[in-house]
């Protein structure tokens, strides 16, 4: 609630601008006029009672700026109540983090005073979003101006403007004192210390605040198999037999951490409030569409698309389509191998330097293009995933997660995986997982944040130049803050950090044993991958809406499947291992059925291991508990003083 | 709540007797008053608000009857207040399960006049039992004429009475008219219809409809496999290799059994009410012991016992205990193998029709050895258990659950294990199974059902004696129905019920492919279980209290771990086949190797499977969702006009 900033300095009302909504520069007059009364008017009237304000941008030499952003506020005691309204959870002052309600605010520990500080920006921009989100059509049947977009009573009027291109965007503001606070204890000084993930949480939100917590962890939880690697790599480098001891420790390793990560990200999402926080009731996505008709659960008017057509959009489309493609992606794994065999053969022809380097190139060569497929998949993706048409954002993620996750695991395993069991060739495994993994780490980091930083800053410059050539000297920080983040780039959520943390688990966990460097190469990677994610989201991107997340969702699913891969894998791995195989002489038989036994036996005690070790610890499990039981008793209670108070109501009429 | 007999008839006040209060025949007279005084005491007060009366029997010759029996009912009012303190769920007007509030009780669908009938007599016998259970002691520090009785704020009484064995039993009656209805339309027409299950549970309550409803769905989904397994019998008896076929049809038909039965089950669940009902608070067991202390969850005074220490008597005791008990189970199985060694060596030293017979004799003398043991250990699991001192019964339930599923596991199956992996005698492992199979079967419907019948009827038939003697020709009907019920054995809920099923389950999905009769037998045996599980429920055993539950609980786990089970005992079984060997001839190694492949397949498809099938029927969730929606917006209403209800409060003033 601190900005540095505020309206005031460019000739509008005061108040501390936390939302920019961009229309698009056509926007009709009175398609503007009505959307701003309808964001200003009274909560009874069923407006979202906010302030906006228009930001007029000085006229510029020839480059003329869209008129129509406007910035978005409101009052503390509207706040207050809308985080009643999305349901957020505080600490009261027994300790217990309870759902925030306005009568009840003085018992909260951190309020002081009228509340000022109480909730964070984060928490401010994102109770702002929703009611936005939550502004609904009334009797409108269209948007003044616009007879083509319809409406409906109880449409998100925000969704039907964004998907009909008028609402360009709308994203909060950064808050560049918090920001440089923030950036300084996060990555600015190099130092060994934890991330400070409360700030980062106060600041981005739950969601991103998980991912970096996730991260630290992952890290960190790497770093003991890192330790042992190393030797691994100094004392028994062409000695692959010793890996077996390395591939238990894997297993039990891959196990461990996952089950204890939920208790961690459990213990992070109670301290945050998000962990015993009801989810809302969701709206339909902006680009979903369909026939009008009665939605069965809230029984309002809303569109309506039938399950089976997009079930047979799914089987019929989306499936062949994914299968294809990890055709193609077998093909392209083909033709590297060919590749591969070519380049031997010019080696063993004429062995110098030149040649030597050429071994590599197939591989390097490879690993590109897989990411350049990735790539060119995800795009494909997203428009499948979309044009099945799910209603709710949630299953739309889930989906696309799904096709991305299946092609990428393959696209990146596939070789190793056919190097492995196929050509049982563990000289050139070890090699081909080298190239891989440090090749995806250069060009991740390069692709995630230098390139779109440098891009940025050259457009700020010239941002920066037009805007001091317009204005002289006078000093309008908000308006060029306004314009800067304007055009910058969006962070599209999480999705591409975690799918890359969880290959990077895919390469310790499934081959490692092989590698034992692979460890200590992603131990490296994350340490700079906390960096550069810390820098491209204070720097790179428009400031994300906070995301209130209780855990990591499907991707621990994700993880936990690998991991149970990487038994199978690594069990098989230690069956070709020519130091087991010199246990039985005799019998190929007996080794392949005690391997298989152990497999068995691993399995059994990873899921048994799973179900012991409880999700929540135990004083979270109490805190829970009591919360319950505190709703119980005060039900009773309020049932009961309900009747009081309406008896001696009626008692005084 | 149409009891065919009213107290009326004994001298006492006219009320519908639901519930027998059994306090030992040495109690004292203060401790009676002050207990039929807290149970009438207005709820206001504190008390449960319950009519109670006493039963006086005439005196008999010589022998003296418990005068302390006492009779429970209740007025419509308080039971309807109760359904809701319960937190009931009922349907409403508009087809949607509701919570039941007595404010809104005219707004539920099959509420008529008073609300006579609304309730069924399992449901009020179950409110009863919860306003007994919840009569709290208030300031006395020990119970009235019993100094060493301590009680403390808070404390259940009845939980302390029955601890203290004050309290002997308490239970409810039975209702004559609606059990011969209720037996005629289950079990006494001999017909092919389903079981009348609405009725099972608005008699005995959800938790044994569930089991009935699991054991019909059960039987049904087996008869597919025997239709299969006929042919098997009839054609191919002596050749095993055909079982491969037969075996992965097994494999899928127990993945989507279990699949589906958890649909139907919550089908059943939300028609009853029970899936969106909320579990209340769970209080200690009776037996629960301890230091006095607060919880942390309640804040109230309690016995606590830490943690730490129920942990070492698990690892310390239980665990070792349990171990020791698998290896005498084990030596027992070598011992039957030493008998069948010998009992082969004598055939074939003199074969003729008596040493054919005692070619059967180790099994069947194993088969009963099984039962014992299991039978014994259940006492000692129950001793040991119990001795934990765990805090809630659900934990008790569940370590006693873990417990005798682990070592009935063992002590069934390990022979057969043994005869197929190690011995690799196909004939033998037929046999072993029909002989376990067809004893344990016998063993069971007698112990379970006829024995204790044919006790009861003995008795029954001296108490008629002695009431007739007495009373001369004096109808007494609800006296001697009362001293008739009071003698029958309690009934111990529905483990060893489920347990049957387990262990059948067992048999059919582990090694049937051996012997595809199997499933023909557990077809048969079910069918007669179904009459005498009907039987025992309604003639032999007290009526049981109803014990509300969406699921079968812990049982599903069981049955799902057993499928997973079964796919890799039937892959080993595939693998050993001398006609998949055939394929194979040159490489065992290859064979293994694809079998292995196979089953990781199965394993994988299976848990996709698990995954995809939604386990709640897309109607029901539509009107889950429904009801959290609704209340969602009912909070918010609520809210509302509640400050409104206060507003105009605080303005008349």
């Amino acid at each position: 609630m601190q900005l540095g900033l505020s309206v005031s300095d460019s000739d509008v009302s005061s108040f501390t601008p936390l939302v920019v909504l961009e229309l698009a520069d056509d926007t009709k007059a009175e398609a503007i006029t009505w959307l701003l009364n309808r964001i200003r008017d009274k909560q009874k009237n069923g407006g979202a009672e906010l302030l906006v304000d228009q930001l007029l941008f000085p006229a510029q030499d020839g480059q003329k700026s869209n008129p129509n952003v406007f910035v978005v506020g409101s009052t503390l005691q509207r706040l207050l109540k809308g985080a009643e309204d999305v349901g957020l959870f505080k600490e009261f002052q027994d300790g217990i983090m309870r759902g925030f309600t306005y009568a009840n605010r003085e018992s909260f520990k951190d309020f002081y005073g009228d509340g000022e500080g109480f909730l964070s920006d984060a928490e401010c921009q994102y109770i702002i979003k929703h009611e936005l989100d939550t502004l609904r059509a009334k009797n409108e049947e269209h948007v003044p101006g616009y007879p083509k977009v319809k409406l409906y009573p109880g449409k998100s009027v925000v969704r039907r403007l964004q998907s009909k291109g008028v609402l360009v965007q709308y994203f909060p503001l950064h808050n560049k004192e918090d920001l440089k606070r923030l950036s300084f204890s996060w990555y600015k000084k190099i130092k060994l210390s934890f991330q400070p993930l409360d700030d980062i949480r106060h600041y981005f939100g739950e969601g991103l605040a998980l991912y970096f917590g996730f991260l630290e962890y992952f890290t960190f939880a790497l770093v003991p198999m890192a330790l042992i690697g190393i030797p691994y790599y100094l004392f028994d480098w062409e000695d692959y037999d010793k890996y077996v001891l390395f591939a238990v420790f894997n297993l039990v390793w891959s196990t461990v951490f996952l089950e204890v990560w939920k208790r961690c990200s459990a213990t992070f999402a109670y301290g945050w409030g998000t962990l015993s926080r009801k989810k809302a009731f969701e709206e339909p996505r902006a680009g979903f569409h369909g026939a009008l008709g009665f939605n069965p659960i809230t029984g309002r008017e809303e569109p309506v698309y039938p399950s089976s057509k997009r079930q047979l959009r799914i089987y019929l489309v989306s499936v062949p389509f994914v299968l294809l493609c990890l055709y193609l992606s077998f093909y392209v794994m083909m033709v590297y191998f060919d590749m591969e065999n070519w380049a031997i053969s010019v080696y063993n022809e004429n062995p110098n330097f030149g040649t030597g380097i050429l071994l590599f190139v197939p591989s390097i060569i490879y690993a590109v293009v897989i990411e350049i497929m990735n790539l060119l998949y995800r795009y494909a993706a997203e428009f499948l995933t979309n044009w099945e048409n799910h209603r709710l954002e949630s299953s739309f993620q889930n989906h696309l997660v799904l096709k991305v996750l299946v092609f990428n695991f393959v696209n990146c395993f596939a070789s190793l995986f056919y190097i492995a069991f196929v050509m049982q060739d563990m000289v050139l495994l070890r090699q081909s997982l080298a190239t891989l993994l440090i090749t995806s780490q250069i060009l991740n980091q390069v692709m995630e944040a230098f390139l779109p930083y440098w891009l940025q800053r050259r457009r700020n410059k010239k941002v920066h130049k037009r805007m001091r050539r317009v204005m002289g000297d006078k000093e309008l920080p908000l308006l060029e803050q306004v314009q800067l983040e304007t055009e910058m780039n969006t962070y599209l959520g999480t999705f591409d950090d975690y799918l890359e943390q969880f290959l990077l688990f895919g390469y310790v966990s499934l081959f490692s044993c092989v590698y034992p460097l692979a460890a200590v190469l992603v131990v490296l990677n994350n340490i700079t991958e906390v960096y550069s994610d810390a820098f491209k989201m204070c720097h790179v991107f428009k400031r994300p809406f906070s995301e209130p997340a209780a855990n990591i969702g499907v991707w621990q699913l994700a993880f936990e499947t690998m991991s149970i891969i990487a038994v199978v894998t690594n069990c098989a791995l230690i069956g070709l291992s020519s130091q087991v195989k010199a246990y039985f002489p005799e019998s190929e038989t007996q080794m392949i059925l005690i391997v298989v036994a152990i497999e068995h036996v691993l399995l059994a005690f990873k899921f048994i291991l799973a179900f012991v070790i409880p999700d929540v610890p135990k004083d979270i499990q109490v805190k829970l508990a009591k919360l319950e039981f505190d709703s119980l008793e005060a039900l009773k209670k309020r049932v009961k003083s309900q009747l009081i108070l309406k008896l001696q109501y009626v008692g005084i009429l």
